[in-house]
């Protein structure tokens, strides 16, 4: 059966997250029913990144495997016809042919994700779940900079949530950047995987450091305790976005 | 009574538009019971623009007379609680005591709008209600050279909504810029005033122009034959801002 990939771009907001659950409504479940409605085919379909309820994506990769062989653009266009019929905040940004081999999860060489936050006393009125509001001026420097401990290869246990699944807490950081931009507050995080809510549990504890809490110092003996019990607030899911998958 | 300017962000696709209605959601309404809900005044604010349906805001701003003296921090911090707890797709980003004889709406000496188009063939997921979706390619330099055609002092009946209630349909045009950053067309419209649905109607006739339907010269005949059947689209309230007005 070919095998497509499909580039997708999605508002958390809607949905309880992207794996399919029963009874809610989730990512996963929005594009399966729009490719029983273009073709009529039951499939499942496996993404790179399988993100929490209110998390975003512009760049979250799937792949499906379909009956016969269908011109690319024709896929995309057809899906998103029937996602926008659906009125799903889900968009198919494209959509190619790929060997049989090619696993939108196990072929990732590195995931890219990118967390904003609205650092001004104003609530955000247009990009309401879309960031975290964060009232209090953050020292974006000092966030960057306490951030560049936390990159290689550690035990990341301290920033893993409880209920990971993942076989161990080990992982390699490669990228942690923070920058402001006016209000906003831009952290680009990198790996070729990521414990679960590790992005989100980096971020809450770099905001302790960007308030003036936190030294870097007090950051690297949180990641070295390897302990849950040490992780600042874990930050929410509106911020975060699942930008770019690399194979 | 000390008079109070407040600066005003919103998301256009939670109201009927700025201007109460009997039995529709209103920016202005929304901002006058968060006002009530903090000083138990009842009040009628005047805005600068009194942007349609749909439309956005990150600059609005507006005047109110309060009974009395209050901390303009205080101010902004008590409404934006209640605007929160409303759940309202408003903010204050600003809120300052100003002189007794300034007028939101007619001390204003320019209003600055953005618009932007989504042009890719994908629809919006994340930005869906806050752009235009145009899928076909758009020559953005194209647009923005025809675009200065419109410059300058002109009977806009063309790009006037029947609806207008301005006086006269002569404006002068200050800044009317069309830019690309990716994905995005972002169109800039600067002028003292402008009538109903102008932004909006000179939007649609440079997509006109960027579709390669119109050459300059006809967006300058239309301009020149003061005659509203010559407009192109109307483009939809979705991808328009009013971002800054002056004083």
């Amino acid at each position: 059966m070919p095998r497509y990939r499909l580039d997708i771009e999605y508002d958390g907001r809607a949905y309880a997250g992207w794996q399919r659950q029963a009874d809610l409504a989730t990512v996963q479940e929005a594009i399966e029913t729009a490719i029983l409605g273009f073709c009529g085919q039951t499939v499942t379909i496996r993404g790179a990144g399988r993100t929490d309820a209110g998390v975003h994506a512009t760049g979250q990769v799937v792949h499906v495997d379909l009956d016969r062989e269908w011109d690319a653009d024709k896929v995309q266009g057809a899906l998103n016809a029937h996602l926008t019929m659906a009125g799903e905040a889900v968009a198919v940004l494209a959509a190619a042919r790929v060997a049989d081999d090619f696993d939108a999860r196990f072929s990732a060489t590195a995931r890219h994700y990118l967390y904003v936050i609205l650092n001004r006393r104003a609530p955000a009125a247009l990009m309401r779940g879309n960031v975290w509001h964060v009232p209090r001026l953050l020292d974006a420097d000092a966030m960057h900079t306490a951030a560049q401990r936390l990159l290689g290869k550690h035990d990341f246990t301290t920033f893993r949530s409880v209920q990971c699944q993942s076989a161990s807490p080990v992982k390699t950081l490669d990228r942690l950047d923070v920058s402001r931009d006016g209000d906003l507050i831009e952290v680009r995080a990198s790996a070729r995987s990521f414990l679960h809510n590790q992005v989100r549990s980096m971020v809450g504890s770099l905001k302790k450091v960007g308030e003036g809490g936190w030294s870097a110092d007090d950051l690297e003996a949180a990641l070295k305790a390897a302990d849950r019990a040490r992780c600042g607030q874990v930050a929410p899911p509106d911020g975060l976005y699942l930008t770019r998958v690399d194979y």
